[in-house]
């Protein structure tokens, strides 16, 4: 009878990580989606594409609070111990993530607010579309090796970091030597403000990878960046 | 018997949550601290002091995966529910928090590497002291309001990131237009580095406020964004 209640315990425990699971997969397909109205915000500059992704916000605020709830019943309803518990509390960190990448994209697509009114396109827009490339499948990666413990996987999306920080810095050195020759000021300004916007999907790159470090610590107890950045380097 | 039991389970329940409270104490001492030494870092442009901010990084990293694993320690051992889960959750979170600041801190202190060789002193020392007092501020009250479960102070303390936004926003305007006017390209880009180090400042009040919006959160199941500044304001 109790190892019944044990079984039937564990199969609920089983299903209800199943469901958080569909959860955070959904909410990767709406952060790439809000990304994707990020991109296309910016290079139509059109009013309602940046309301459409100022307005999904909310919608991404609320899925993170389901997460984290389905989250806190899960902790309450069959008390997981160690790795278990690790798990449902890296799925909290995820989500929070992907809620902050909203926000950033929410950042982004006002700026293009700025930026529309006075040019089309972008300056450095080879730069940006790497930069997002490269973070749209960090993202995807992530969140796969998250489903399969994978801290192989997640130590390699780590890594890739530095492309992206890569084509910050260099992206951000064009722009502004750009903007430091540019004598008229509208246009310096926004060529700065595009250093800014580059700037944020840095950022976005940066949320992708402490959902990567938080993997790397569930799995191992480890620090990845200590592991690959000694302080003293 | 069983009463006696539940008694001593709660008096180690309350004791954990108290070394819990000291830690994070500790923690905001910390923060504090590596806060000021960065402004120094700024001020004096002194490698000594930079390395010091980024030394000390580590020990925030650590205080701050120990501070994760007693609240790890405590969901394990008492099975919390309800608000008293929320409670140790929102304890993480605010270390994430703390722990991302002292990330910045480093991101700061090594902007004034790039900025010390070619200049002392800053071009807007009064409004990056001001962003800073009022940051400190914020963060001395947030943790209060966190010991005291106090929304009404959390609320306040979330409003007063607007100072932090206007003196942000108020900075780079100057800034930026200071630089697009600059004809020396070296000191243009002394003036777009300040606006770097000021919107770092700017993500430090950030993470306060979302400190603030977690205790809001935690104690009344709604969220302070939607309720100060609706989305189609």
């Amino acid at each position: 009878m109790r190892r019944d209640n044990l079984t039937d315990r564990t199969r609920h425990f089983e299903r209800a990580l199943e469901n958080l699971k569909n959860k955070i997969q959904h909410y990767l397909q709406d952060t790439l989606f809000v990304i994707d109205k990020t991109m296309n915000a910016l290079k139509t500059g059109e009013e309602n594409v940046i309301r459409e992704v100022e307005d999904f916000d909310d919608v991404m605020d609320e899925t993170h609070r389901q997460i984290e709830n389905a989250c806190f019943d899960i902790i309450t309803r069959f008390h997981p111990l160690a790795e278990d518990l690790r798990l449902v509390v890296t799925a909290m960190k995820l989500s929070s993530d992907l809620e902050r990448i909203g926000d950033m994209c929410v950042n982004i697509a006002q700026s293009a607010r700025h930026i529309s009114r006075k040019l089309t396109g972008f300056v450095l827009e080879d730069i940006f579309e790497k930069m997002v490339n490269t973070t749209i499948g960090m993202l995807q990666g992530i969140v796969e090796a998250y489903f399969k413990m994978d801290t192989e996987q997640a130590l390699e999306i780590w890594k890739r970091d530095d492309v992206v920080d890569d084509l910050y810095l260099l992206g951000r050195e064009k722009l502004l030597e750009m903007a430091a020759k540019e004598t008229n000021i509208t246009r310096a300004r926004i060529l700065l403000e595009e250093t800014f916007i580059l700037r944020y999907f840095e950022r976005i790159a940066d949320h992708v990878t402490n959902i990567a470090e938080e993997i790397y610590y569930m799995k191992t107890g480890k620090d990845v960046k200590k592991l690959l950045r000694p302080s003293d380097s």
